[in-house]
């Protein structure tokens, strides 16, 4: 069991639903030193990869992308999900269907800021459905930008996000993959 | 001029109504060297302050709570701006108007993490009429928490926010002070 497993297994809380609760470490109260060592697990995974940018979505998804660019020595970019005074010129944009929120939103990035000469590691927190990434892919081939790796700290593998992704042929590095949560109880897939 | 002043003449742009773009380094795309240096700016101000959490809100704030926390050594708390399936139980809300989005929103803390053992730093990216940092004020009084400082990137002095808060006597740090915009040339207020 690696470092994150372990912190799952003591800190984490199921829901009913399926939902595992980690917002006391991973996406409201942040542990910083363990965020740290997610960046430098996805930097030993995908250092030779060609990295230029680290894109992720916000909210949760900058807390992880930040420690890991400093490995990388790379800018982060995150799409917004919301339309902002902030981001003005040419957009790309990808329709999302949130499994958190039960509604459907569309996220933004910046034409200026991701091109075709850019190879990109994408990285979330929590990857179930998959539907958040395909809108940060969707994104990445509008740009024209090569996905050199996708690197998320929990992953449900009951849910076919990750599947998907892997038939599809992407580089994808789950530090966390749960495979099952039966009566409460949290069982990870052996690799 | 400091680092980060410099940067903004470098590399900011003025649009109409006073704003300031900075999304090529602080709230789109992400310069984590300077993110970096902010984080140790805001550690050398407060580092006497007994510091338990750094608190900010979603989203661009995460980007500078995290490296900010990795100085101090202690956790980054960050409210959200939505209802989500992953905050339950108790909550501290507060409501906020903003400016970059021209509708009210509300800001909400589990109550499990933050309560009147705790002192708090706020940090956040931008500092104009203040009311995104009034609600995380709101949350901390509700919790019985103390305010030992505040740290702020880029504050548009021009505007209440600053004046307001300095009033009130919260130790208030903007490494930025835009003192006007005129013509789209942008002056720092001289301390």
């Amino acid at each position: 069991m690696n470092f994150l497993e372990e912190r799952i297994l003591k800190d984490g809380q199921v829901r009913p639903g399926n939902v595992v609760k980690v917002d006391s470490f991973l996406n409201h109260q942040l542990d910083v030193g363990l965020l740290d060592e997610v960046g430098k697990a996805f930097y030993e995974k995908f250092k030779d990869a060609g990295i230029t940018k680290i894109v992720t979505v916000e909210a949760s998804g900058i807390a992880i992308a930040v420690p890991t660019a400093r490995y990388f020595g790379v800018p982060v970019l995150f799409a917004k999900k919301a339309k902002s005074k902030n981001l003005d010129g040419d957009l790309y944009t990808a329709k999302v269907m949130s499994f958190t929120y039960g509604q459907e939103y569309t996220v933004t990035l910046s034409k200026k800021y991701l091109n075709s000469s850019d190879t990109v590691l994408l990285v979330d927190d929590f990857l179930a459905v998959g539907k958040a990434l395909q809108g940060l892919i969707s994104i990445c081939d509008q740009a024209g930008a090569k996905v050199g790796g996708i690197g998320i700290a929990i992953e449900k593998s009951f849910q076919e996000g990750g599947k998907l992704l892997r038939e599809a042929g992407y580089p994808l590095y789950s530090l966390a993959r749960i495979a099952s949560i039966d009566d409460g109880k949290i069982s990870f897939v052996q690799e």
